[in-house]
């Protein structure tokens, strides 16, 4: 058996277990059989994930299901719609599944978000498994049971809480993600060592640059403790507030800025972990202007960005040459998060003591939002 | 104040009450308050239901709520889409709900299970409060949480669990229906005393007419106190089983035939609570065919079905001369409570001994049926 680490999330009744480990779906029968045997599966992806990993999964679902369909849904963002979702739904029912059935998405957070989706509506829920294929949707959107579709007002906006029974992080299907996504995906990692503490953000500096690596020679340790810690944090900040009620709301730093700049470039334009990269920088920046941290904290954050390839600032983000800290400013007001016009942003009093605020003042915003805009910051950077 | 009594639903954190009462629309401030007061709320409805009954309630949402306002969503069965349930997430989009608006529908079965959706989808899930005004969805769909949309594979497939805040159930509304809406309505209401247990069927054989005579003069005891007991009755088994795992099985006592009616005559054709009825004669008929109970108890509720004016046997349902007990068997075997082939009956053995079984010989179930539809039983009766 290859090396993996069992996160447990806790969630009373709807506990569950992400698993996280090397060749994990060639090697996921012990995990999958409580939840699948004598029960039909239904995997969820999309044509490319089919192609790529599909076979490794497919002999132990021979093995422990009673049967199982594949159902593909169209590739990319647009497939979060309420017509896919009716197409995926009315597919299901065409091929017999019923409330005993099991859905299994196989893919990343778009197949994820769809395929909770269905599973959460198909006759008022069935059970549901992750089998995430970025390392985005590793340490992120597979854990916690947050699904939803986007409509013309925005994204994320109709959905609802499903948790999922058992989520297969395989590490080794992170090797043939394109290196961008693959350091994207990072970002969010970031954010859990930022939230997590000192001794987390540390080990991150230390042994990040090694986890990206991905040499298929050596083991892949590193890696998996970073996925492992990335979902342990978002595990023990759901259990805490599994309908995102208060204390959820950490999960969110860096993402006030990040949508505002995924809004003005239009969605697809950028990948989701480099606005994140960028947006963590912009609240730290912001934490630190207004006296809650020192600057010495912004300035080791966007070293270690730097080191591993992501966006130190907004003006480092490459699709756009000028970035407009006043339009940046309106989409905050717009987030969907936004209640009676106060934007909410998630600060640091340093790393490990992530505080929502908001009673932030513009002014602030704006001086923050100006600098990390300016290419001359960005060209002069170390 | 007027008479009012509360049933407490007894679910956790998701524990509400529903409120039973003369007048409840315009003297609801104690009950709405707590809930809405510095919201803004959403009244979902439909155009009739609007003009009879929205200038009652719209007082006091004026009074307790930070402002409301008015979605219609179209009469009937049909708008239980997918093509619906999104035009009216959009509308409450354009109308700029947010996470901490409060959705309340206002109309019966379908305006529940429409606005019950959205408000389970919006956002990941806003507050929500059912008024409902048929006396179907009084004592029986608005309290337990389901709601559910209709697909081309049939009734109630996609949907989800999402309760209420409250329930109001004013039966002062009651007034304004069909006399033959009111007393299909009274369908479910028999189900839950056979379900419930001697004392309280005795009680409905002896005042369910009255309850069912709303004499505006005098004080609906009666049918206060019949809506009561629905709706605790389904409370009860709903606590112990919230996401009809098991035992909530027992509310579709009837139901098994009563669908496989209304599939058999098309939905609309019929009243639900009349196929109810006559499902409840039939599963009491095959109980004591199969010897779980005496032929006097179904005689005994054929006895109160008639004297309240509802259907005693297949037979009497108005719509369809000639019954065939074979199709009917055939739309049973493919209802969506059916797995791996077997169907679940709920049967009795005796008034408040309902149980699930699912290993009845079809045999039995046909000559059952055969019994039920035929116009010589039905001609020669009492």
């Amino acid at each position: 058996m290859t090396e993996r680490v069992r996160v447990p999330i806790d969630l009373g009744e709807r506990s569950y277990e992400v698993v996280v480990g090397e060749r994990l779906l060639e090697h996921s029968a012990d995990i999958l059989s409580p939840i699948v045997a004598g029960r039909r599966v239904f995997v969820v992806t999309d044509e490319v994930v089919r192609a790529r990993h599909l076979h490794r999964l497919a002999p132990v679902l021979g093995e422990v299901a009673s049967g199982y369909e594949t159902v593909l849904i169209p590739l990319g963002e647009r497939t979060k719609s309420f017509a896919q979702l009716e197409v995926l739904l009315n597919r299901l029912l065409d091929l017999g599944m019923d409330r005993r059935s099991v859905l299994l998405a196989l893919g990343g957070g778009v197949v994820g978000d769809v395929a909770g989706f269905a599973a959460a509506l198909f006759m008022r829920g069935v059970d549901f498994v992750q089998v995430p294929t970025t390392l985005m949707s590793q340490v992120d959107s597979a854990v916690g049971g947050k699904n939803a579709i986007n409509t013309r007002h925005g994204k994320n906006l109709i959905g609802t809480f499903h948790q999922p029974r058992a989520v297969l992080n395989d590490v080794t299907v992170l090797h043939s993600l394109p290196r961008r996504e693959l350091v994207a995906g990072y970002g969010e990692i970031v954010k859990y060592g930022l939230i997590r503490g000192e001794r987390v953000f540390s080990w991150l500096e230390q042994h990040g640059p090694a986890a990206l690596a991905l040499d298929e020679q050596a083991p892949q340790q590193a890696l998996i403790e970073a996925v492992r810690m990335g979902c342990e944090t978002k595990g023990d900040i759901v259990a805490a507030d599994e309908r995102d009620q208060g204390r959820r709301a950490i999960i969110n730093l860096g993402h006030t800025f990040a949508h505002a700049i995924e809004t003005e470039v239009g969605y697809g334009a950028l990948l989701h972990g480099e606005a994140v990269a960028a947006g963590l920088a912009a609240a730290a920046a912001l934490s630190a202007k207004l006296g809650y941290c020192e600057t010495a904290l912004v300035e080791r954050l966007r070293r270690h960005l730097g080191a591993v390839g992501l966006p130190e600032r907004i003006a480092a983000l490459a699709t756009q040459r000028n970035w407009d800290p006043a339009a940046l400013m309106a989409h905050m007001a717009h987030d969907k998060k936004t209640v009676g016009g106060r934007v909410a942003f998630v600060l640091l009093r340093g790393v490990g003591e992530p505080f929502v605020d908001n009673t932030v003042p513009e002014a602030a915003v704006l001086t923050v939002l100006a600098e990390e805009c300016s290419r001359h910051n960005a060209d002069t950077r170390r």
